[in-house]
C-alpha cells in the first residue's frame, strides 16, 4: 500500500462518550422506561405526542442509536437472521438468490447478518454463531449436525433452516438434490446417442458437496444402460484443461458433463484448440445457464437450475420464528432442466 | 416449493430455557465471576486447574454458549468488524479479496459480520450498523458521509475505514481510483494507433461508482491528443449487444474499452457475429483479468487490477482499533496495468 502524505490533520472532535438512553431521558426530562417505550414504538403504553416528540428530539440531538445488544438482552432474542458468509466465491446465480433473500427478510423487519466464520466447521461454527443470539439461522451446504442445531436452539434461535442435500434433526430443511442436475445431463446425453460419458469433478476445495452428487446423478441416469461413465478430475486453470484435452482421443469419450458452464467453457476451449469438433466428436453440457454459455460457439447446452425464491424462503423463516415448536418442515427446492443448444 | 410429506414427527425434546452463566456457576459450585474469568480466558486472575476444569465441564454439560451481547455490554465494545454485504453480485476478484480479509481478521481474533442492509443508503445505513455496536466498520463504495462516520463513532466504533474514490472526514481511507483503470486502457489503445475509441458504460444499477471513473480515465488519457471518445451505454444481455454491434460500422470506431472482461466477451461475440474482425477492424480491451479472457479467441487484452491484500487491510483495521485517536490514514491501493494479448 502506498502511504499518502497527510494534509494537516483535520481538527478531530474531542472524544465524546457513547450516549445512552439515560442521557436521552435526562435531556428530555422523562424516565428511561419512557425513552424505551417511545424509541421501540411500543403500542402497549400510551404516551402523549408532545412527550414522544421531546424524546425523539433529545435522541436526535445527542446522536443516540439504540443498542441492539441491550435490546436483545431485554427481549431475550433479536431480529437477527444469521447466515454463514460463503467461504468460496459464489456464482452469479447464488449471489442473486442471497440478495433477494436479504431484501425479503428486510421487508419482514429482520436484519440479515452474514457471519464470516472462515475456518470453522459444523458444530464448532454453530457455537460461534450462537454467541450472537440470532433469532433464526439459515445454513447452506453441509456440516451442521443435530448437536449444532441443539446448540443454536439452546442459545435462543427459534428456527434453524438448513439448505442442503439431507434433513438434519431439529431443523427445517430446504432439500437441494444436486443429483438431479447430473441426472438431467446424463439422460440428455444418452438420449442423444452418447455412450462414453465423462464427468468433470472440480479439484477446487469446497465444491465436493455439489460435484459428488452431480456425478452420482449421471451414474444413476445411466445405470442399467449400455453407456459408461468416466470421472475426470480437473482444476480450474488453462494448463490442466490443455493436459486433459491432449489425452482426450485416448480416453475415447463422446460426451462430457462439465460440472458447470465455467468449467465447460474452460474444457470446450481446450478441446477446440486440440482440433476436437464439438458436438461432432464430443458433446459438451454445462450447468447454471449463465450468459457465457450463450456466447460460446457452438452455443453451450446447459442444465438450468431453479433455486427457491428468496421470498418463499423468507416466509418460511418468519413462519418458523413465530411457531418455534412446530414440526420441522421439509421442502424440495431445486428444479433442474436441460437447455439444449448446439454443443450436444 | 414442494412440500414433502412428513415422516412421523421426531419426538421433539422438551423446550429448555437458555442456560446462563449462573447455571454454569451453580453446577460447578463456583461464583459467576469465576465462570466469566475461566470462559473468557482472563489471565489477570489466577484460578486453579481443577476449578477451570470443573467450569468447562459444567459449561459443556449444560451446552452453555457465551453471549456476545452481554460481553459487549460489559466490555463497552465487541470484537465485531462490520461490513455491509454487497448489494450487487460480486465478481470473483472481489469475492476472493473478501475471503482473504475475513481470514486475516479472524486470525487477529475479530469476528467479521456482513450486514445485509439492502435498501438502506449512506448515513441511514450507518445508523442500522451502529445498533450492533461493532468495534470497527469497513465500508466499500460510496455513500457514507462524515455524519455517518460520526454516528458510528458515537456508537463506540473505534475505527471506520472507507474503501472508495475519496476521503471521508473522520475515517481511514483506502483510496481506489478506478480512473487509473480507464487511463491504462486509453493509453494502451492510443499507443496501438487507435483514434476513435468507444467506452462501454454498463446499464446495470450500482455500477456507476466504477464505470464513471473508468470512462473519465479514458478521457483523461486521450485529452489533448487527436483521438476521440464515444460513450456506449450497454445492458448485460445478448440483444442489447447485438443491437450495438449492428450499428458498429456507422459508429466508425476502431477500438473499444469494454468496462470489464464479461462485457468484453459479450460485445466481442456480438461483433464477431456481425463479421467485424478483431483486432483488425476493432481492438477490444476488458478489465479484471479473469480466466474467461484467456479462453476467448482472439485472447482478450485486459487491465489487470491489483486489489489491496486482505492481510494489509486487516492490519490497518487492527492498528486503528488499538489507537482510535490517531490521525486517519489514507492509502492508495488500486494497481492497474495492461495485459496485452491478441484482441488489441
Amino acid at each position: 500500500m502506498v502511504q499518502i502524505p497527510n494534509t494537516p490533520p483535520p481538527a478531530s472532535p474531542a472524544p465524546r462518550s457513547v450516549p445512552t438512553s439515560a442521557d436521552v431521558a435526562r435531556l428530555a426530562g422523562v424516565s428511561r422506561a419512557t425513552v424505551s417505550y417511545v424509541l421501540n414504538n411500543t403500542s402497549a403504553v400510551r404516551i402523549s405526542e408532545p412527550t414522544r416528540r421531546r424524546v425523539h428530539e433529545a435522541a436526535e440531538e445527542l446522536g443516540y442509536v439504540p443498542h441492539a445488544a441491550a435490546r436483545t438482552l431485554r427481549a431475550g432474542h433479536s431480529r437477527m437472521v444469521l447466515m454463514p458468509a460463503p467461504a468460496v466465491p459464489v456464482g452469479p446465480l447464488y449471489g442473486q438468490f442471497i440478495n433477494e433473500l436479504q431484501w425479503a427478510l428486510g421487508r419482514l423487519d429482520y436484519t440479515v447478518v452474514q457471519h464470516g466464520s472462515v475456518g470453522l466447521h459444523g458444530d464448532e461454527a454453530a457455537r460461534a454463531w450462537a454467541e450472537l443470539r440470532p433469532v433464526a439461522v439459515l445454513v447452506p451446504g453441509i456440516g451442521l449436525g443435530p448437536e449444532g442445531v441443539a446448540v443454536l436452539k439452546r442459545a435462543g434461535a427459534r428456527a434453524v433452516v438448513t439448505v442442503g442435500p439431507a434433513r438434519v434433526e431439529g431443523a427445517h430443511a430446504l432439500l437441494m438434490d444436486h443429483g438431479s442436475v447430473g441426472h438431467c445431463a446424463g439422460s440428455h446425453l444418452h438420449a442423444r446417442g452418447r455412450r462414453r460419458i465423462g464427468v468433470v469433478v472440480p479439484q477446487e476445495p469446497g465444491l465436493e458437496a455439489f460435484s459428488r452428487p452431480r456425478l452420482d446423478g449421471v451414474r444413476r441416469a445411466l445405470y442399467g444402460t449400455d453407456a459408461s461413465v468416466a470421472e475426470l478430475p480437473l482444476a480450474f486453470d488453462e494448463r490442466a484443461a490443455a493436459e486433459l484435452a491432449a489425452r482426450w482421443r485416448e480416453l475415447g469419450l463422446d460426451a462430457v458433463f462439465a460440472y458447470n458452464d465455467e468449467y465447460a467453457m474452460l474444457l470446450m476451449c481446450a478441446l477446440q484448440d486440440e482440433g476436437i469438433r464439438i458436438p461432432d466428436d464430443t458433446a459438451v453440457v454445462g450447468a447454471d445457464d449463465l450468459m457465457i454459455g450463450r456466447l460460446l460457439r457452438p452455443r453451450l447446452s446447459t442444465v438450468h437450475i431453479e433455486l427457491p425464491s428468496g421470498r418463499d424462503l423468507a416466509d418460511l423463516v418468519d413462519r418458523a420464528v413465530r411457531d418455534p415448536d412446530a414440526t420441522p418442515e421439509a421442502h424440495r427446492v431445486l428444479g433442474a432442466s436441460v437447455v439444449a443448444r448446439d454443443s450436444s
